[in-house]
């Protein structure tokens, strides 16, 4: 039997991804999951309580997966693993992505718990650019390594919202929303590209087919999607 | 002599960029002006007309630097060129890019406005782009060469709200707002450093070392800047 302050975290996480956080308050939350106001608030004293944990369980999963087995080298299946595990991450928690900025705006707490998680991911990202360049999967100079992976985090926290900004809302839809996320996952893999070396070389190009293409970016988000015909 | 309307525009500029579009009201506009809230109005219906108005003024900046010379071929002394334009037009309108979820989010017209500004920026950078491919300074595939200008789109993008995610109120400075912003083109050049040919490829270690390095980037977000000592 799950516990109430387990439905709340979930429907919660489930109204802000669909809604944004911004549109759902803490009366929607209690309503959808036909519980009073006070119950609700005899688990979290707020919304931003709610924000907090959910983003703390965001944190663990991604901790969680940005990882390097102690005990073999890295494949490149591996690297299809760390993008599917980044993809099921931002959209598991998209409300996130889509409006960091005004949820670090309103919660200093909240500022302080996502610069300690940067600091680590980018410390752990860089022990996974690490053991793919032992494994001969990536050649590039520390500098080179490091600015590759401050690009690569740039673009991971950044997509969801970019693609946010340029979609009209009468157009978005759950389906189109993974079919972008899988795009941000192409753009980071093509970021990589210049890098990789031996078997994640040869499987350059299976990885991009896996999620896009560039003319899938610039079609779905200035082609099809584009309110206006642009003429220079 | 300078009309109330433009020195309405300039003030408003000034204060978003230090204090943050949403810490500005009109009548903090209108005090710092010296003039009344009414005689602000009658310029300007509200705070979204002025912002509108500056955007529109940035987006007329970026569109204008974004071209590609008719009678010669581009050098990469243009390239550096592009690179100060980008950072100059960033920083004259660094309140847009540190919030610019939020300001879309109150207001549709900007949106549709921000959506035709990426449109256009997409195209013409593609053109940029295939400009330096004639010259011989950038060789890649289409495909990759569009890949490429949508990353260094987002990062262009991305980098003022993800730096200003990173830095703590009481630690914030102009000065360190201009090293940081500097970084973000250092990740734009990394971004197409492998990619480059000729004497684009020559001068690629300077241009890297004109904005910032590797080093620079990690120890001011996470050396310094960090408020926790992390342990993973």
């Amino acid at each position: 039997m799950t516990s109430t302050r387990e439905r709340i975290l979930a429907t919660s996480l489930e109204l802000f991804n669909r809604e944004g956080e911004r549109n759902v308050s803490t009366n929607h939350i209690a309503e959808a999951l036909g519980i009073s106001p006070g119950n609700l608030y005899y688990h979290f004293r707020n919304k931003s309580e709610i924000v907090k944990q959910l983003f703390l369980r965001y944190q663990t999963t991604v901790e969680a997966f940005l990882q390097v087995p102690n005990d073999r080298p890295l494949t490149w299946q591996d690297k299809v693993g760390y993008f599917e595990a980044i993809l099921q991450s931002i959209w598991g928690a998209r409300f996130l992505h889509r409006d960091l900025g005004h949820l670090l705006n309103q919660d200093e707490e909240l500022q302080d718990q996502y610069r300690e998680f940067v600091a680590i991911s980018i410390e752990r990202g860089l022990k996974v650019y690490e053991g793919l360049r032992s494994s001969g999967l990536l050649e590039a100079s520390d500098e080179d390594m490091k600015a590759l992976l401050v690009n690569t985090w740039v673009m991971a926290a950044s997509w969801a919202m970019f693609v946010q900004s340029l979609v009209p809302n009468e157009k978005r839809s759950d389906e189109l929303d993974r079919t972008l996320l899988r795009q941000g996952i192409y753009q980071i893999v093509c970021l990589e590209g210049p890098y990789l070396r031996g078997e994640a070389r040869e499987h350059l190009e299976a990885m991009k087919a896996r999620y896009g293409s560039s003319e899938g970016t610039i079609g779905l988000l200035f082609g099809e999607l584009a309110l206006t015909t642009v003429t220079t």
